[in-house]
């Protein structure tokens, strides 16, 4: 592996349209840092499971809840091949052809042998880093959790060996003898944004907005919120 | 098969808090039509993939553009096993302890056999109702596909087995003791919305938006739109 990318091979060589891959570290991680929920895909006697879940990242590995992998995964210690994907959609392209419509879009596909994190501290920090990483200072709030609670929960672990990037944004691409017919070509941005926060009416009077919070503003781009967070949380890493 | 829900078996059982399973065609064909991109996962020599593609439903067949599955596909021309599935984040649930920490969403597993649509015909067809499905009428209003782009295109497709559906929307569930507490607790709606039309400025004057994309309005909800679009081209089934 070098030191700013991962190595390429066929399982994760991009092949449609190859000058939308990337493979360098700092391409996949910004795709990832910014979402916060990830489709994980898995097998049981041959057959593909894909389980949506929410994860995160430290360094090269990423975390995320158990789901029905634990299954396979209490039985098979080592670890199984899985492969986590996260996407972003930011437009719709509407050409002048059927060829030529899509989406504009940013995902990261990231391979890697998910093992379950058993160890009671370590998956402890696990969690706390999971909703610190989601509402920056958030964990030292939060009434701690209890050992059920914690044995009822299952973090799945794996180190990112291998993962591509793969991302459009230009919009509208017609044949270029297409661009003086009548045809309406126009393109449609696509943002996730989160709305006012709806409070909890059996909280008790005076409870402050907490600061880690500052950047949940009604309108703004979930996907800009979780790589701030991010950052708030684990620095440029 | 029952005449109204898909049978449970291991394979979609719901096993972690299945009072939020569905199986009824309804409930999946619902959490489906309001998107247009899915995550499809794949098997190849022991390796899962999940690769982000948009997708359409017609009756009980799900379709979708090529991707890396092509390979396998090509030699297993019986058709291999897919999970093909859909997920839209609703909310971000801050709640008083990290165990009580979720989202609420709909999501949908579908279970089925993938196979290429190869028949010129079939596959010309299919690829008009995906963009009918998304646009509506603007099939008919684009400069025809030639032999060599629908060449140049694979469609796969697959008869939906089994299926199963996860909705939660329920917010804040803490514990009865915990409500009480001086602990911040809300929840923050999520929403994907479409922004202004960004036209081509490359088209030529007087072309009129089209009738079929009077629905896509700015702000409005991208899974709103989608099921919209999807009741115009293919009514109620």
């Amino acid at each position: 592996m070098s030191e700013t990318a991962y190595p390429v091979t066929e399982r994760n060589k991009v092949r449609r349209l190859h000058e939308r891959g990337r493979h360098d570290f700092a391409s996949i991680y910004e795709i990832l840092d910014a979402a916060m929920l990830c489709h994980v895909s898995y097998v049981i006697d041959g057959q593909p499971y894909c389980t949506p879940t929410v994860f995160w990242r430290e360094g090269n590995h990423l975390y995320w809840h158990g789901s029905s992998a634990s299954r396979m995964l209490r039985t098979q210690k080592p670890g199984v091949p899985v492969c986590v994907t996260v996407t972003h959609l930011d437009s719709l392209v509407l050409a002048r052809c059927g060829f030529n419509h899509s989406v504009d879009y940013r995902s990261a596909m990231c391979f890697g042998n998910a093992h379950i994190i058993d160890d009671p501290e370590e998956k402890s920090r696990a969690l706390d880093s999971m909703i610190d990483r989601l509402y920056p200072g958030r964990n030292a709030e939060l009434r701690p959790s209890t050992a059920q609670e914690l044995k009822a929960t299952m973090v799945i672990g794996m180190n990112i060996d291998q993962a591509s990037g793969k991302i459009r944004s230009k919009g509208i691409g017609d044949e270029e003898e297409d661009y003086a017919l009548p045809i309406y070509a126009t393109r449609f941005p696509v943002v996730q944004t989160i709305g006012p926060a709806e409070d909890c009416p059996r909280m008790p009077a005076g409870v402050p907005y907490p600061e880690g919070l500052a950047g949940f503003i009604p309108g703004r781009r979930l996907d800009e919120i979780m790589t701030e967070s991010y950052k708030k949380t684990y620095g440029d890493t």
